[in-house]
């Protein structure tokens, strides 16, 4: 995928932009009491049926691209979250639309903030059963058989958007790069194997 | 896969018994203020990463079968769901696990009854976070391109998860043969192209 700084991405004429972020934080949780959660990663599933992260198409002729990605999540998740050109973490064009550049934005927050946020997806969006069916954590961890991170991937998800995860944990070190190559590659494995399944 | 009556399924003996319950109602909502959302239908992302229906593990020589499903949807869900055998629908000999039975169920609720469970299972559910990761809603209408219930389907499902949702929507005619048949075709469609996907 091509890439571009945020600066010439905005440049470029005639293309659309649209802004996502993945939001996360930190967990002392444990699963069972005994496997530790580590991180909470927010994604939703969109009205499409597709796995993806929060946000949308931003019109930077009228508001800047941070601004516009904190509208759509204020339509997505309830509260206003505020989005810095810190939160930046790269730009590209589309690999499922042409003529759309996809921004990527990272956002650390707390537990609490995220179960806020949890919160009000359901109890104040407008967007809640309509362009959002949920808000879904990301499971981080290895269960036996591919359970955990290996089978989450194996769903479907929007455009570049699990690519975006994987780039995301690993730039932000919740896993390492081993990790997520076996994740990578139990999740294609069980793709495979399930597909055309009469279930 | 072996079907029973209830009454029979709670003869057998060295059996484990598993109940699940499809939360259902009817809305009037329009996605996009346009495409008819029709009926709510509740499933959510599992600890394990796959999609499925609230529930889990009962031992019926300690509660029957309904006050352990209630049981299960109280920790998960976060509100007491009254079931009763009359919103049985099903036990069968589970695909995937030896030696366990699964009894389905499947329950119609108001809009507003529904939106309380979303509410709870993220406010009051004891198994937030844990056992389960988020509630979401099934897409029961057809997009350009598979968007909507095909792409839903494409997704991985715990057991026979798929197939009980597929068998329920028919069973409350709330899609026809038909349509159901499209769903199943597209989703098998998209599985199989995205297997081995590079992103």
């Amino acid at each position: 995928l091509e890439q571009f700084t945020r600066e010439d991405a905005l440049r470029r004429e005639g293309y659309r932009h649209a802004c996502h972020i993945m939001l996360y934080g930190d967990s002392s949780a444990k699963l069972f009491g005994k496997i530790p959660i580590k991180h909470i990663v927010l994604m939703q599933m969109r009205f499409d049926g597709l796995l993806g992260f929060p946000g949308g198409l931003v019109n930077p002729s009228k508001e800047t691209l941070e601004a516009g990605l904190s509208r759509e999540l204020h339509e997505e998740v309830g509260v206003a979250v505020p989005v810095g050109v810190d939160n930046h973490v790269s730009s590209c064009l589309s690999p499922s639309c042409p003529q759309l550049i996809t921004h990527f934005y990272i956002k650390k927050m707390t537990e609490a903030e995220l179960r806020e946020i949890e919160r009000a997806a359901v109890a104040a969006a407008t967007d809640h059963g309509l362009e959002v069916l949920g808000m879904v954590r990301v499971p981080l961890y290895f269960l036996k058989n591919g359970g955990g991170l290996p089978y989450f991937l194996s769903h479907s998800f929007i455009s570049n958007s699990r690519a975006q995860l994987l780039s995301a944990l690993q730039r932000c070190r919740l896993l390492s790069q081993g990790e997520l190559e076996k994740a990578v590659r139990q999740a294609e494995q069980m793709r495979r194997t399930n597909s055309g399944d009469p279930h």
